[in-house]
Protein backbone atom coordinates (compact mmCIF):
# COMPACT_ATOMS: atom_id res chain seq x y z
CA UNK A 1 0.00 0.00 0.00
CA UNK A 2 1.13 3.32 -0.69
CA UNK A 3 0.36 6.60 0.97
CA UNK A 4 0.43 9.84 -0.17
CA UNK A 5 -1.70 11.94 1.40
CA UNK A 6 -0.92 13.69 5.03
CA UNK A 7 -4.33 13.51 5.65
CA UNK A 8 -4.76 9.67 5.49
CA UNK A 9 -6.02 8.33 9.03
CA UNK A 10 -3.30 6.08 9.36
CA UNK A 11 -1.12 8.60 8.90
CA UNK A 12 -2.65 10.93 11.28
CA UNK A 13 -2.03 8.22 13.79
CA UNK A 14 1.77 7.26 13.49
CA UNK A 15 2.25 11.45 13.88
CA UNK A 16 0.72 11.30 16.85
CA UNK A 17 3.62 9.30 18.08
CA UNK A 18 5.69 12.48 18.21
CA UNK A 19 3.82 13.35 21.69
CA UNK A 20 4.38 11.29 24.66
CA UNK A 21 0.78 10.64 25.87
CA UNK A 22 0.17 8.52 22.72
CA UNK A 23 3.20 6.65 23.06
CA UNK A 24 2.01 6.28 26.27
CA UNK A 25 -1.16 5.21 25.20
CA UNK A 26 -0.27 3.03 22.47
CA UNK A 27 2.97 1.40 24.01
CA UNK A 28 4.81 2.22 20.75
CA UNK A 29 7.26 4.63 19.41
CA UNK A 30 8.80 5.67 16.06
CA UNK A 31 12.20 5.27 14.81
CA UNK A 32 14.69 6.40 12.28
CA UNK A 33 16.93 5.36 9.83
CA UNK A 34 18.57 1.70 8.91
CA UNK A 35 20.69 0.96 11.87
CA UNK A 36 17.86 1.38 14.31
CA UNK A 37 15.39 -0.41 12.31
CA UNK A 38 18.30 -3.33 11.89
CA UNK A 39 18.29 -3.33 15.76
CA UNK A 40 14.53 -3.20 16.43
CA UNK A 41 14.08 -6.30 14.07
CA UNK A 42 16.72 -8.04 15.94
CA UNK A 43 14.85 -8.11 18.61
CA UNK A 44 11.61 -8.76 17.07
CA UNK A 45 9.88 -5.12 17.98
CA UNK A 46 9.02 -3.98 14.80
CA UNK A 47 5.30 -3.31 14.32
CA UNK A 48 4.95 -1.73 10.89
CA UNK A 49 7.99 -0.95 8.94
CA UNK A 50 7.84 2.41 6.73
CA UNK A 51 9.59 2.92 3.85
CA UNK A 52 9.70 5.68 1.57
CA UNK A 53 8.51 4.74 -1.92
CA UNK A 54 10.73 2.90 -3.77
CA UNK A 55 13.07 2.24 -1.47
CA UNK A 56 14.63 -0.96 -1.06
CA UNK A 57 14.72 -2.85 2.49
CA UNK A 58 12.81 -6.11 2.49
CA UNK A 59 11.81 -7.27 6.17
CA UNK A 60 9.67 -9.85 6.71
CA UNK A 61 6.96 -7.89 8.89
CA UNK A 62 4.16 -5.52 8.02
CA UNK A 63 5.45 -2.86 5.47
CA UNK A 64 4.11 0.24 4.50
CA UNK A 65 5.16 2.91 1.38
CA UNK A 66 4.71 6.35 1.84
CA UNK A 67 5.38 8.97 -0.91
CA UNK A 68 8.05 11.48 0.35
CA UNK A 69 6.01 14.40 1.48
CA UNK A 70 4.52 11.91 3.98
CA UNK A 71 8.14 10.71 5.14
CA UNK A 72 9.60 14.20 5.29
CA UNK A 73 6.10 15.06 7.99
CA UNK A 74 6.71 11.64 9.94
CA UNK A 75 10.61 12.53 10.24
CA UNK A 76 12.42 13.86 13.22
CA UNK A 77 15.38 15.07 11.27
CA UNK A 78 16.25 17.89 9.25
CA UNK A 79 17.60 15.26 6.71
CA UNK A 80 14.73 12.32 6.55
CA UNK A 81 15.79 8.68 6.58
CA UNK A 82 13.90 6.77 4.08
CA UNK A 83 13.26 4.24 6.60
CA UNK A 84 11.12 4.49 10.06
CA UNK A 85 9.20 1.89 12.18
CA UNK A 86 6.88 1.90 15.01
CA UNK A 87 7.88 -0.57 17.46
CA UNK A 88 6.58 -1.80 20.55
CA UNK A 89 8.10 -0.21 23.80
CA UNK A 90 11.04 -2.20 25.70
CA UNK A 91 9.84 -5.01 27.72
CA UNK A 92 10.95 -4.90 31.88
CA UNK A 93 13.23 -7.82 32.75
CA UNK A 94 14.48 -8.81 36.14
CA UNK A 95 17.26 -7.01 37.03
CA UNK A 96 20.70 -7.55 37.32
CA UNK A 97 24.03 -7.05 39.53
CA UNK A 98 25.43 -4.34 37.67
CA UNK A 99 22.77 -1.36 37.69
CA UNK A 100 23.24 2.51 37.04
CA UNK A 101 20.20 4.21 38.47
CA UNK A 102 19.87 7.67 36.87
CA UNK A 103 17.89 10.60 38.50
CA UNK A 104 16.43 13.29 37.02
CA UNK A 105 18.43 13.10 33.54
CA UNK A 106 17.07 16.54 31.67
CA UNK A 107 18.91 15.98 28.30
CA UNK A 108 17.73 13.81 25.69
CA UNK A 109 21.10 13.82 24.11
CA UNK A 110 22.80 12.77 27.47
CA UNK A 111 20.45 10.04 27.93
CA UNK A 112 20.76 8.39 24.84
CA UNK A 113 24.55 8.91 24.86
CA UNK A 114 24.99 7.12 28.61
CA UNK A 115 22.59 4.04 27.93
CA UNK A 116 24.92 3.24 24.97
CA UNK A 117 27.88 3.73 27.37
CA UNK A 118 26.19 1.28 29.63
CA UNK A 119 26.25 -1.31 27.22
CA UNK A 120 29.45 -0.89 26.15
CA UNK A 121 30.52 -0.70 29.63
CA UNK A 122 28.36 -4.58 30.74
CA UNK A 123 25.63 -2.69 32.79
CA UNK A 124 23.06 -5.06 32.63
CA UNK A 125 20.13 -2.60 34.25
CA UNK A 126 19.46 1.31 33.75
CA UNK A 127 17.05 1.92 35.88
CA UNK A 128 15.16 5.85 35.09
CA UNK A 129 13.46 7.82 37.96
CA UNK A 130 10.00 9.22 36.81
CA UNK A 131 11.15 12.81 36.07
CA UNK A 132 14.02 11.73 34.04
CA UNK A 133 13.24 12.50 30.02
CA UNK A 134 11.01 10.13 28.01
CA UNK A 135 13.20 7.49 26.85
CA UNK A 136 11.14 7.06 23.99
CA UNK A 137 11.70 10.80 23.32
CA UNK A 138 13.31 10.86 19.40
CA UNK A 139 16.26 12.29 20.58
CA UNK A 140 16.98 9.25 23.15
CA UNK A 141 16.06 6.84 20.84
CA UNK A 142 18.60 8.57 18.34
CA UNK A 143 21.52 9.09 20.39
CA UNK A 144 21.48 5.53 21.93
CA UNK A 145 22.35 4.38 18.50
CA UNK A 146 19.75 1.14 18.96
CA UNK A 147 21.65 0.06 22.39
CA UNK A 148 18.68 0.61 23.86
CA UNK A 149 17.10 -2.67 22.45
CA UNK A 150 19.88 -4.34 23.74
CA UNK A 151 19.93 -3.96 28.01
CA UNK A 152 16.94 -3.64 30.37
CA UNK A 153 15.61 -0.38 31.22
CA UNK A 154 13.03 0.10 34.09
CA UNK A 155 11.39 2.84 35.74
CA UNK A 156 11.53 2.92 39.60
CA UNK A 157 11.18 5.48 42.36
CA UNK A 158 14.87 6.17 42.99
CA UNK A 159 14.58 5.84 47.14
CA UNK A 160 12.50 2.85 47.73
CA UNK A 161 13.98 0.81 44.63
CA UNK A 162 17.56 1.84 46.75
CA UNK A 163 16.15 0.43 49.52
CA UNK A 164 14.66 -2.48 48.33
CA UNK A 165 18.17 -2.95 46.71
CA UNK A 166 19.80 -2.69 50.25
CA UNK A 167 17.87 -5.12 51.71
CA UNK A 168 19.03 -7.35 49.17
CA UNK A 169 22.56 -6.63 49.51
CA UNK A 170 23.51 -4.55 46.90
CA UNK A 171 26.71 -1.90 47.49
CA UNK A 172 25.15 1.58 46.68
CA UNK A 173 27.81 4.08 44.89
CA UNK A 174 27.38 7.45 44.41
CA UNK A 175 29.48 10.61 43.51
CA UNK A 176 30.62 13.42 45.56
CA UNK A 177 34.37 15.70 44.95
CA UNK A 178 34.64 15.98 48.21
CA UNK A 179 35.31 13.09 50.65
CA UNK A 180 35.16 10.68 47.94
CA UNK A 181 37.13 7.98 46.30
CA UNK A 182 39.25 8.50 43.66
CA UNK A 183 37.09 5.87 41.16
CA UNK A 184 40.69 4.58 40.19
CA UNK A 185 41.14 3.37 43.75
CA UNK A 186 37.74 2.21 44.08
CA UNK A 187 36.48 -1.09 45.37
CA UNK A 188 34.85 -4.00 43.16
CA UNK A 189 31.26 -5.42 44.29
CA UNK A 190 29.58 -8.37 42.78
CA UNK A 191 26.18 -6.73 43.42
CA UNK A 192 26.20 -3.13 42.87
CA UNK A 193 24.08 0.14 41.64
CA UNK A 194 25.92 3.34 41.01
CA UNK A 195 23.59 6.71 41.19
CA UNK A 196 24.00 9.66 38.45
CA UNK A 197 22.74 12.70 39.58
CA UNK A 198 20.74 15.71 37.30
CA UNK A 199 23.10 17.64 34.92
CA UNK A 200 22.72 21.09 37.18
CA UNK A 201 21.79 19.77 40.74
CA UNK A 202 24.04 16.18 41.03
CA UNK A 203 22.35 13.64 43.15
CA UNK A 204 19.40 14.69 45.69
CA UNK A 205 20.33 14.79 49.45
CA UNK A 206 17.80 12.25 49.67
CA UNK A 207 19.79 9.67 47.61
CA UNK A 208 23.41 11.17 48.46
CA UNK A 209 22.59 9.49 52.23
CA UNK A 210 21.83 5.98 50.70
CA UNK A 211 25.19 5.62 49.28
CA UNK A 212 27.56 3.43 50.93
CA UNK A 213 30.63 5.12 49.48
CA UNK A 214 31.41 8.33 47.13
CA UNK A 215 33.23 8.52 43.92
CA UNK A 216 35.37 10.61 42.27
CA UNK A 217 37.20 11.52 38.58
CA UNK A 218 40.13 13.06 39.11
CA UNK A 219 40.41 16.29 36.94
CA UNK A 220 42.16 20.06 36.41
CA UNK A 221 40.85 22.67 39.61
CA UNK A 222 39.67 25.32 36.52
CA UNK A 223 36.86 22.46 35.91
CA UNK A 224 34.52 21.81 38.44
CA UNK A 225 32.71 19.34 36.76
CA UNK A 226 32.26 17.10 33.48
CA UNK A 227 29.33 16.50 31.28
CA UNK A 228 26.86 14.02 32.92
CA UNK A 229 27.06 11.62 29.92
CA UNK A 230 30.66 12.06 30.11
CA UNK A 231 31.08 11.38 34.12
CA UNK A 232 28.91 8.52 33.84
CA UNK A 233 30.76 7.04 31.23
CA UNK A 234 33.91 6.95 32.52
CA UNK A 235 33.14 5.49 35.99
CA UNK A 236 31.30 2.95 34.29
CA UNK A 237 34.38 2.72 32.31
CA UNK A 238 36.82 2.43 34.90
CA UNK A 239 33.81 -0.01 37.28
CA UNK A 240 33.82 -2.33 33.80
CA UNK A 241 37.73 -2.63 33.85
CA UNK A 242 38.65 -3.70 37.48
CA UNK B 1 20.70 53.05 29.38
CA UNK B 2 17.31 50.84 29.18
CA UNK B 3 16.41 49.61 25.93
CA UNK B 4 12.99 48.42 25.44
CA UNK B 5 12.50 48.06 21.61
CA UNK B 6 13.14 45.18 19.33
CA UNK B 7 13.65 47.57 16.63
CA UNK B 8 16.67 49.55 18.26
CA UNK B 9 19.57 49.94 16.03
CA UNK B 10 22.09 48.38 18.30
CA UNK B 11 19.56 45.50 19.71
CA UNK B 12 19.52 44.89 16.03
CA UNK B 13 23.54 44.81 15.63
CA UNK B 14 23.97 42.50 18.80
CA UNK B 15 20.62 40.11 17.23
CA UNK B 16 23.01 39.72 14.16
CA UNK B 17 25.55 37.69 16.62
CA UNK B 18 23.69 34.48 16.09
CA UNK B 19 24.79 34.22 12.35
CA UNK B 20 28.14 32.79 12.47
CA UNK B 21 28.97 35.41 9.00
CA UNK B 22 28.24 38.52 11.67
CA UNK B 23 30.50 36.78 14.44
CA UNK B 24 33.27 36.48 12.10
CA UNK B 25 32.99 40.04 10.65
CA UNK B 26 32.92 41.41 14.49
CA UNK B 27 35.44 39.00 16.15
CA UNK B 28 32.77 39.05 19.06
CA UNK B 29 30.20 36.24 20.41
CA UNK B 30 26.89 36.48 22.79
CA UNK B 31 26.87 34.19 25.75
CA UNK B 32 24.53 33.70 28.71
CA UNK B 33 24.07 32.94 32.10
CA UNK B 34 25.70 34.57 34.99
CA UNK B 35 28.31 31.16 35.41
CA UNK B 36 29.76 31.98 31.59
CA UNK B 37 29.88 35.71 31.87
CA UNK B 38 31.88 35.47 34.84
CA UNK B 39 34.57 33.24 33.58
CA UNK B 40 34.74 35.73 30.24
CA UNK B 41 34.99 38.55 32.85
CA UNK B 42 37.84 36.71 34.40
CA UNK B 43 39.95 36.24 31.30
CA UNK B 44 38.61 40.23 30.29
CA UNK B 45 36.94 39.19 27.33
CA UNK B 46 33.49 41.21 27.70
CA UNK B 47 32.55 44.06 25.51
CA UNK B 48 29.25 44.49 26.75
CA UNK B 49 27.39 43.05 29.59
CA UNK B 50 23.62 43.26 29.15
CA UNK B 51 21.11 42.87 31.98
CA UNK B 52 17.74 42.84 31.93
CA UNK B 53 16.15 45.37 33.93
CA UNK B 54 16.47 45.34 37.29
CA UNK B 55 19.11 42.82 37.47
CA UNK B 56 21.92 42.81 40.05
CA UNK B 57 25.01 42.04 38.97
CA UNK B 58 27.55 44.76 38.66
CA UNK B 59 30.85 43.87 37.22
CA UNK B 60 33.02 47.09 36.27
CA UNK B 61 32.22 46.80 32.39
CA UNK B 62 30.57 48.65 29.59
CA UNK B 63 26.12 47.66 30.25
CA UNK B 64 23.12 47.63 28.78
CA UNK B 65 19.97 47.02 30.51
CA UNK B 66 17.14 45.65 28.57
CA UNK B 67 13.53 45.03 29.08
CA UNK B 68 12.13 41.40 29.46
CA UNK B 69 10.84 41.43 25.62
CA UNK B 70 14.10 42.48 24.04
CA UNK B 71 16.21 40.24 26.75
CA UNK B 72 14.16 37.28 25.32
CA UNK B 73 14.44 37.53 22.03
CA UNK B 74 17.92 37.95 22.39
CA UNK B 75 18.41 34.68 24.17
CA UNK B 76 19.03 31.07 22.85
CA UNK B 77 17.23 29.33 25.72
CA UNK B 78 13.69 28.29 25.91
CA UNK B 79 14.13 29.89 29.90
CA UNK B 80 15.65 33.00 29.34
CA UNK B 81 18.69 34.38 31.44
CA UNK B 82 18.86 37.63 32.42
CA UNK B 83 22.64 38.40 32.56
CA UNK B 84 23.84 38.22 28.58
CA UNK B 85 27.14 39.72 27.47
CA UNK B 86 28.68 40.60 24.02
CA UNK B 87 32.60 39.20 24.57
CA UNK B 88 35.32 39.10 22.47
CA UNK B 89 36.39 36.06 20.31
CA UNK B 90 39.44 33.98 21.95
CA UNK B 91 42.71 34.69 21.08
CA UNK B 92 45.11 32.07 19.63
CA UNK B 93 48.01 30.92 21.91
CA UNK B 94 51.30 29.35 21.36
CA UNK B 95 50.50 25.65 20.54
CA UNK B 96 51.21 23.52 23.81
CA UNK B 97 52.54 19.79 24.70
CA UNK B 98 49.19 17.92 24.93
CA UNK B 99 47.22 18.50 22.08
CA UNK B 100 43.69 17.55 20.72
CA UNK B 101 43.04 17.37 17.06
CA UNK B 102 38.81 17.36 16.36
CA UNK B 103 38.90 16.31 13.00
CA UNK B 104 35.18 17.76 11.38
CA UNK B 105 33.30 17.25 14.60
CA UNK B 106 29.69 18.27 13.43
CA UNK B 107 27.03 18.32 16.84
CA UNK B 108 27.76 21.63 18.66
CA UNK B 109 26.59 19.93 21.95
CA UNK B 110 29.97 17.17 21.33
CA UNK B 111 32.29 20.07 20.59
CA UNK B 112 30.95 21.66 23.55
CA UNK B 113 31.40 18.83 25.83
CA UNK B 114 35.00 17.85 24.52
CA UNK B 115 36.21 21.24 25.33
CA UNK B 116 35.24 20.92 28.38
CA UNK B 117 36.46 17.60 29.27
CA UNK B 118 40.03 18.88 27.66
CA UNK B 119 40.35 21.25 30.12
CA UNK B 120 39.25 18.68 33.11
CA UNK B 121 41.71 16.01 31.42
CA UNK B 122 44.78 18.77 31.33
CA UNK B 123 45.00 18.59 27.04
CA UNK B 124 46.69 22.03 26.67
CA UNK B 125 45.71 23.09 22.98
CA UNK B 126 42.45 21.85 21.00
CA UNK B 127 42.88 22.63 16.86
CA UNK B 128 40.03 22.26 15.48
CA UNK B 129 39.78 21.83 11.52
CA UNK B 130 38.07 24.27 8.88
CA UNK B 131 34.69 21.57 8.76
CA UNK B 132 34.00 21.52 12.60
CA UNK B 133 31.09 22.70 13.89
CA UNK B 134 31.43 26.76 14.76
CA UNK B 135 33.02 27.57 18.03
CA UNK B 136 31.02 30.59 18.59
CA UNK B 137 27.60 28.74 17.63
CA UNK B 138 25.47 29.25 21.08
CA UNK B 139 25.57 25.55 21.69
CA UNK B 140 29.14 24.86 21.55
CA UNK B 141 29.26 27.95 24.24
CA UNK B 142 26.94 26.60 26.28
CA UNK B 143 28.25 22.80 26.65
CA UNK B 144 31.57 24.42 27.24
CA UNK B 145 30.54 25.89 30.94
CA UNK B 146 33.00 28.15 30.06
CA UNK B 147 36.05 26.11 30.02
CA UNK B 148 36.38 27.63 26.56
CA UNK B 149 37.79 30.52 28.35
CA UNK B 150 40.44 28.68 30.00
CA UNK B 151 42.33 26.43 27.17
CA UNK B 152 43.77 27.31 23.71
CA UNK B 153 41.98 26.55 20.86
CA UNK B 154 42.81 27.12 17.18
CA UNK B 155 41.87 26.35 13.68
CA UNK B 156 44.01 24.41 11.04
CA UNK B 157 44.13 22.38 8.09
CA UNK B 158 44.77 19.47 9.96
CA UNK B 159 47.13 17.33 7.65
CA UNK B 160 49.47 20.13 7.05
CA UNK B 161 49.44 20.65 10.79
CA UNK B 162 50.09 17.35 11.77
CA UNK B 163 53.06 17.05 9.36
CA UNK B 164 54.76 20.00 10.94
CA UNK B 165 53.81 18.37 14.51
CA UNK B 166 56.19 15.24 13.14
CA UNK B 167 58.62 17.28 12.48
CA UNK B 168 58.74 18.92 15.57
CA UNK B 169 58.59 15.36 17.03
CA UNK B 170 55.25 15.32 18.47
CA UNK B 171 53.68 11.47 18.40
CA UNK B 172 50.64 11.33 16.33
CA UNK B 173 47.88 9.22 17.90
CA UNK B 174 45.30 8.20 16.18
CA UNK B 175 41.94 5.88 17.08
CA UNK B 176 41.11 2.00 15.52
CA UNK B 177 39.33 -0.64 16.71
CA UNK B 178 41.45 -2.97 14.83
CA UNK B 179 44.94 -3.33 15.22
CA UNK B 180 45.19 -0.83 18.14
CA UNK B 181 46.43 -0.68 21.71
CA UNK B 182 44.05 -0.54 24.65
CA UNK B 183 44.05 3.18 25.82
CA UNK B 184 44.96 1.53 29.26
CA UNK B 185 47.68 -0.23 28.05
CA UNK B 186 49.54 2.67 26.19
CA UNK B 187 52.47 4.85 26.19
CA UNK B 188 52.71 8.17 27.48
CA UNK B 189 54.87 10.83 25.40
CA UNK B 190 55.61 14.27 26.45
CA UNK B 191 54.66 15.73 23.12
CA UNK B 192 51.82 14.50 21.68
CA UNK B 193 48.83 14.95 19.66
CA UNK B 194 45.62 12.72 20.04
CA UNK B 195 42.66 13.17 16.70
CA UNK B 196 39.36 12.35 17.04
CA UNK B 197 37.58 11.76 14.19
CA UNK B 198 33.78 12.96 12.82
CA UNK B 199 31.00 11.21 14.94
CA UNK B 200 29.71 9.28 11.81
CA UNK B 201 32.47 8.56 9.85
CA UNK B 202 35.59 8.36 12.36
CA UNK B 203 38.55 9.53 11.14
CA UNK B 204 39.74 10.25 7.97
CA UNK B 205 42.00 7.78 5.50
CA UNK B 206 44.27 10.76 4.83
CA UNK B 207 44.65 11.61 8.70
CA UNK B 208 45.11 7.61 9.84
CA UNK B 209 47.56 7.17 7.43
CA UNK B 210 49.75 10.28 9.66
CA UNK B 211 49.38 8.63 12.99
CA UNK B 212 52.38 6.65 14.89
CA UNK B 213 49.89 4.70 17.08
CA UNK B 214 46.16 3.98 17.13
CA UNK B 215 44.15 3.04 20.62
CA UNK B 216 41.29 1.80 20.94
CA UNK B 217 38.81 1.21 24.28
CA UNK B 218 37.82 -1.84 25.33
CA UNK B 219 33.87 -2.46 25.35
CA UNK B 220 31.24 -5.20 24.83
CA UNK B 221 31.07 -6.86 21.29
CA UNK B 222 27.60 -5.38 21.64
CA UNK B 223 28.09 -1.87 21.31
CA UNK B 224 30.06 -0.89 17.63
CA UNK B 225 31.08 2.69 18.86
CA UNK B 226 30.82 5.05 21.32
CA UNK B 227 29.21 8.64 21.15
CA UNK B 228 32.57 11.04 20.18
CA UNK B 229 32.67 13.51 22.87
CA UNK B 230 32.68 10.09 25.02
CA UNK B 231 35.33 8.31 23.77
CA UNK B 232 37.44 11.16 23.54
CA UNK B 233 37.12 12.21 27.03
CA UNK B 234 37.42 8.39 28.12
CA UNK B 235 40.89 8.39 26.05
CA UNK B 236 41.90 12.18 27.74
CA UNK B 237 40.83 11.16 31.15
CA UNK B 238 43.39 7.66 30.68
CA UNK B 239 46.03 9.70 29.10
CA UNK B 240 46.01 12.34 31.71
CA UNK B 241 46.37 9.75 34.36
CA UNK B 242 49.55 8.38 33.07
Amino acid sequence: MLITSLNNEHIKEILKLKEKKYRDLSNTFLIEGRHLVLEAHREKKIVELILEQDELFPLDVNTLYVSSNVMNKLSNLKTPSNVMAVVEKLDEKPIGEKILILDNIQDPGNLGTIIRSAVAFNFDTIVLSPKTVDLYNPKVVRSTQGMMFHTNIIIREPVSFINELKNEGYKIVGTKVTNGIDVRESKTYSHFALIIGNEGKGMSEELSELCDEYLYIKMNDQCESLNAAVAASILMYEISNK
